[in-house]
């Protein structure tokens, strides 16, 4: 880890990075964390993709959430950042503010646990910790986890290649993570059912690395869902200056939801704009599509055709249940 | 910019990156940062090299050092240790949490004087931001950047590569920015003079990235000096598992820092302890002393030899300007 901050302000860093972090040095090019900083090497013929994300505590993470779950989190929604570019991952960089006022135990507990999730993040995935900075902050928990991959230059998936006629495609299933969100907020579903899929669907997101490296010169865009589907898709629309149909009954969703919303239809809110499910959509020309499905089979992982790119300029369109259109307003509910 | 934070978060995230970031996105491979990550090369036959710094408001910078100094400095530290690895960079990202209470016209001053200070400092040394993410907190406001680089491969300079009879040397001046740090935490110089070249120093540090490209291949270990010389060569002999001998007289000194010295010796302390000086501190075998001075040259840095590699476990003696040796205290004060 870098060392540039002033002596008086490490309450012990090195210590912390012998103990947590240094573990998660499995690469050899982090020099065990020791050096002003790190080396990977990026295949040859491939290009290098970068990515990073940062979260605090209280805003877009709880203590309850748990420590552990928060380190394979973070890391894993990164990861998917590379999934939706197409990219292998190389390995990534953290960079932490741990309050001062935590008890030595407590910053000792809260980071065992932290880097247990990391760790086990990183073996599934076959990456490495790099180096990072541990600094001490006044305010809430805060971290950054910048990632790096690769990939082959011309067949990085990128927003902007949709083409009208394209079909448009989902991994995985979508809204359950929206669905745990909304009883930590304090939904109440009916009976009192629990839904540990869902728990683990947003504790615990699982990037779509080999799915995104099986689309390499196949899909034309790609995004994760991580804003929601409507918006995600949105966004692939206006980089390639294109629309969308989509048609809700073709999106995928967990039995445990769809009975959900077969009681409550305005829960389609959360499979059309809830965020934090980390599959991939994208898009890829009719003709691919035998491709398509070779490359989901070879990735292990489902995909279904929702619908299509038309002309447009970054509108998408959902066809409802009945045929009529479902309006999303602009904070994302459903309207019929 | 990454948008995996819940769109609740975002209070203009997208217009703040337009607004601000988009501009410094001068490389076309940070897609305008439109995308889910971004994209560089690096060169055929060279290495990656990362490396990655946090500051948190209050703790590392202060509101009175001016939101445009910050911006250079954050990113001319990252740079420093890439220059401390020789390598050339290839661009940054740059992760961003902002107080929630700010004002809009609070914050759009501060963005506006910060993107400038890193315009200036990225367009100094030719580089290039290339996607980030933006955040809310409730605390003070932190930054993170990880700059990345490259070097052949075999090239890379280490702190872990000193041999005993290796000479050390400096370059620069060293002591300025901790003599800016003691004025600012309070201390009166004498007849009340100000030092506005200590205070571009510390505001402003300047990467020694050209040096550091010019000793590959032959200095034999290098490190920034960030947490005082005496430390930053430190880490270099514990890495090497040898010791060092340096000779006071011979540290290169600012004329106004030198004449202060000699009405108070005990500022000695700026010159071995004092950090934020963001020189590189380097070893090179003796024979190799003309290889050094002809790359110091081209480079167009200073550099001076103030001591030798000997053999010991990590330890730094520092023979003082009668002979006699100085001893450093655990927090870096000099005793004579």
């Amino acid at each position: 880890m870098s060392d540039d901050a002033p002596a008086s302000d490490r309450f012990g860093e090195f210590d912390l990075i012998g103990r947590y972090f240094a573990p998660l040095a499995t690469d050899p090019g982090a020099f065990g964390l020791t050096d002003d900083g790190a080396v990977f090497d990026v295949p040859p013929g491939e290009t290098c993709v970068v990515t990073t994300d940062a979260m605090v505590a209280g805003i877009h993470f709880f203590a309850s959430d748990g420590a552990r779950n928060l380190g394979w989190k973070l890391l894993a929604v990164n990861l998917s950042d590379l999934a939706a570019m197409g990219a292998a991952p190389l390995g990534y960089t953290l960079d932490f503010a741990l309050p001062k006022g935590w008890l030595p135990a407590q910053t000792d507990a809260w980071l065992s646990d932290f880097s247990r999730g990391l760790m086990q993040c990183q073996a599934q995935f076959e990456t490495s910790l790099l180096g990072g900075d541990t600094v001490s902050t006044t305010g809430p928990m805060t971290l950054a986890i910048t990632a790096f991959g690769s990939a082959p230059k011309s067949k990085v998936l990128r927003r902007s290649g949709a083409q009208v006629g394209d079909m448009v495609w989902v991994s995985g299933t979508i809204g359950d993570a929206a669905l745990a969100v909304k009883i930590r907020q304090g939904w109440t579903p009916p009976n009192g059912a629990s839904f540990p899929h869902a728990d683990k669907r947003l504790d615990m997101p699982f990037p779509r690395l080999a799915l995104g490296q099986s689309l390499r010169g196949i899909a034309t865009a790609a995004a994760d869902v991580s804003d929601g589907l409507a918006a995600d898709l949105g966004h692939i629309c206006e980089a390639s200056a294109v629309g969308a149909e989509i048609r809700f009954a073709d999106i995928p969703v967990s039995a445990e939801l769809r009975a959900l919303v077969a009681t409550d239809p305005g829960l389609v809110t959360l499979i059309l704009a809830g965020g934090d499910d980390y599959e991939l959509v994208f898009t890829a020309p009719a003709a691919a599509e035998a491709q398509v499905r070779a490359a989901a089979e070879a990735a292990r992982t489902p995909v279904y055709n929702v619908g299509r790119i038309v002309a447009g300029q970054g509108t998408v369109a959902i066809a409802g249940p009945d045929g009529k259109p479902i309006e999303l307003d602009c904070l994302g509910f459903a309207h019929f």
